[in-house]
């Protein structure tokens, strides 16, 4: 929790009054008293994290990691609060002994708090998945020199608005002016809304009634077929042919 | 059976030894001995008639009505026998008084014989349904002056190739060299191998994995969807984009 068992685990020492580890998981943190972080494996220390994480949550408070995903992992309230205690006291030690204040920083709360240990024992920064990938592989580069650009994803409906990969791509490509392709084992309802955000067209690869373990059986030619019906009607040059 | 409950509806008597009408259905044909045409309704005697017709069995013989669709029809062996002693008889007190030989005609033995009668009475044509139709609504015509072709048909597979409407559509667009998208409720397996039929792409209506009713039930939205991913595709002007 908080990202102290990855910290532990990577060297730093989390000790109580006694100079002891503290327990694993949450309740552990509550005897949190010194931290020392000389003992961080050294490979770590040279280098810069960033963590792919599209979550906003900070860590402490009613949006935070407690609150927020306690009760989906079954937590009852008064383990909730206890945790909350626990994370705000773990919070209040890192700020005294390391400088960086990480309670109220958006994705602090990410995945139980690790993203709040990334921040503060490893210097890390945490960016949304599709931003931090797009600059690794130097998207927004390879669009602008791209004549048509194709994306695709399991489901395209309206959750794809909400920082999912292809209408990342669409932002890009919308951005250059380039057609972008984008093809789908299921559209949404009323997909076609998502044609602003600069889908040229979103296609599914269902070719016929089919149950959805069908289609997940049979995606690669399902997909294959689809970019085929695509490309023949690409090729064909409409324009070219009407002028002759 | 074979056109004769038909023709007598219509005003031709068929009489037996004693000069009455023969019985309804395969067993009074057995009875026929005299043709009188003079009777038939006169508002036919000036027209033509022409008959969508598909199915190319004659009346009589191994392909023809009484062998091959009588036992679809529940009739049993002895039954099929003498149904077709029955039609030969037809057949030739026809042609010796009627002066039209029927029997081994393609389609005479489609309908249970209705060809035989359509030709042996009221002068008929018989033509396969996509080539009368595509005469009446001039489609060849309407092709040369379009620029693009649509078609459509609820499921289209290995079948459609034989005769059915796409199948007609694709070799006119392909003779005067015109695109053809054909949309389908259904693809068939390695439906791809129609394409040189002269289709541009076929094109699948389904947008997820949905059942049979479902995609009939929702056949307009899902028709009206696949059209504007298509045509967002082709009004992309691909090949105009790439020389900016």
């Amino acid at each position: 929790v908080g990202g102290a068992g990855m910290v532990q685990a990577l060297g730093v020492e989390l000790l109580d009054k006694q100079n002891k580890s503290i327990a694993k998981g949450g309740k552990g943190l509550a005897q949190l008293n010194t931290i020392n972080t000389d003992t961080l494996d050294v490979r770590l220390k040279g280098g810069k994290i960033w963590v792919a994480c599209d979550v906003k949550n900070p860590l402490l408070g009613k949006n935070g990691a407690a609150k927020v995903y306690g009760p989906q992992k079954g937590a009852n309230p008064e383990i909730i609060n206890k945790l909350e205690q626990n994370l705000a006291h773990y919070s209040e030690v890192i700020e005294t002994q390391l400088g960086i204040a990480i309670a109220n920083i958006p994705g602090t709360g990410a995945a139980g708090g690790l993203g709040a240990g990334f921040m503060a024992f490893l210097n890390a920064e945490l960016k949304p998945g599709f931003e931090l990938i797009s600059e690794i592989v130097h998207l927004a580069e390879q669009i602008v020199n791209a004549d048509l650009v194709i994306t695709a994803e399991g489901k395209i409906d309206y959750q794809t608005r909400f920082g999912k990969t292809p209408a990342g791509v669409a932002g890009i490509a919308k951005n250059f002016n380039k057609p972008l392709l984008a093809f789908a084992g299921s559209l949404g309802p009323r997909v076609e809304s998502l044609n602003e955000l600069g889908f040229t067209s979103i296609i599914p690869i269902t070719d016929k009634p089919m149950s959805l373990q069908e289609s997940i059986t049979n995606a690669g030619e399902l997909l294959q077929d689809a970019a085929e019906r695509t490309m023949r009607i690409l090729k064909l040059d409409y324009w070219g042919l009407s002028e002759k």
